[in-house]
């Protein structure tokens, strides 16, 4: 796993933290990570706040090799994200031209008009790199390593996909899952002493619980095949051992 | 906002990380602080790591008021939350009776051995308190103003809930919620007027995107319903005044 980029999601709202929302990006971005080859090791969710958002991020950036924030890019008094990340980074917001051109063009589609709270949205980070937003026009931005995209899932989504080609990842992390139909107390001894023997593998086990039926995820993760097969064989050998039900997946 | 509690949620789990499990347990607990009056101020996802558990623990005990660990606290060989806590306030892990009890009494009732690793689920940290596990028995704990809790959301769910008594926040948080059929753009002006006014009602904008259906949630929180009226007439008011479709509720 050490050689994969590291990353962190750092989601910015109030309304995630009260309850009220339940994050739908921590999972997506998670997933897509996995996907390309990049190490999710942190996600942090925090209030709409100037300090703290300041703080997070410049502690972010520090500390992993990218970070993904989520939250606060909209035109409302609340949307504080695109100011307290210019002011973290010491630098000044300007209307971006190309911001400018890509709001009007959607918003004259829609026969709206682009009044002055729409226009906060055309405010980026002076030198920083726009990020597509083919959903609703107004764009994320790109500073040093932190990666600025919006709240709502699906506009998210459209634009993190768009962004996987500037993102450099390792793509080979490889996985295999085991399903054991038994509880993860009757497998835990020996899971330990395989986990012990092949510790280049990543071993999870993941106990599910659904009455009547229990059972337990073994997870095997490498960036090398042959050492997944090696402890998959290992595990599969002690749960015939124990007929203990399982299956490969 | 300032007079309530603060609490922290410590999510430890590689499996959420990977993206391979959708977290449940935030919204829920999230949700219930709100619900009893704390507020909850950060969220921190971590991976099954010792180091990175028990420094996480310490910044956090020392930060808020109450933490909330989940996950890790199973049987198996990557369950290694109450080690890592023990190990951070520098106390010492034994075999807890009262654990030792409820596990025997539940493994007998289900005529299944308690065998070595699940008596791992008894080994607590010296004069932490038990939380009740009304699902499964095995109990999660609390030491100073950390409490343990497991990953799986039905076990941990039906602990939280027997726990609220033991946590005081105050029970009064109020909101008021104004669904308004128009997208945030148009209402953000007067918005951050109304903020202005009211700056002891925390108002919230929350753009929903469902096409073509596109609107804004609008969210009003305080601990007095006085303000809260007065700031939802006032939005009212600017929303009948522009001709803006809203409904109260």
């Amino acid at each position: 796993m050490n050689s994969l980029p590291t990353a962190c999601i750092i989601v910015i709202g109030n309304e995630i933290l009260s309850g009220r929302t339940e994050d739908k990006n921590i999972n997506f971005i998670a997933k897509r990570c996995d996907k390309i080859g990049i190490n999710l090791s942190e996600v942090r969710i925090i209030p709409d706040d100037h300090k703290i958002i300041q703080g997070m991020v410049i502690e972010c950036h520090n500390k992993f090799d990218y970070v993904f924030t989520t939250g606060g890019i909209g035109p409302t008094h609340d949307d504080i994200t695109t100011e307290c990340i210019a002011k973290a980074f010491n630098v000044k917001i300007e209307i971006n031209q190309e911001a400018l051109i890509r709001l009007k063009t959607h918003y004259k589609k829609l026969k709206v008009e682009l009044n002055e709270s729409r226009l906060k949205m055309a405010k980026i980070p002076v030198d920083a790199e726009l990020i597509d937003n083919p959903v609703s026009s107004a764009p994320g931005f790109i500073i040093k390593n932190v990666y600025v995209l919006p709240g709502v899932p699906k506009i998210l989504q459209a634009m993190f996909f768009g962004l996987e080609d500037k993102i450099c990842g390792i793509n080979n992390m490889l996985s295999k899952n085991i399903i054991v139909h038994s509880a993860e107390g009757e497998i835990a001894d020996f899971l330990t002493d395989i986990q012990n023997k092949y510790n280049e593998v990543s071993i999870g086990s993941y106990p599910y619980f659904r009455p009547p039926d229990v059972g337990t995820n073994i997870v095997l993760r490498s960036l090398d095949i042959n050492l997944i097969n090696k402890t998959s064989i290992a595990i599969i050998t002690k749960l015939k051992e124990n007929e203990i039900q399982f299956e490969e997946n």
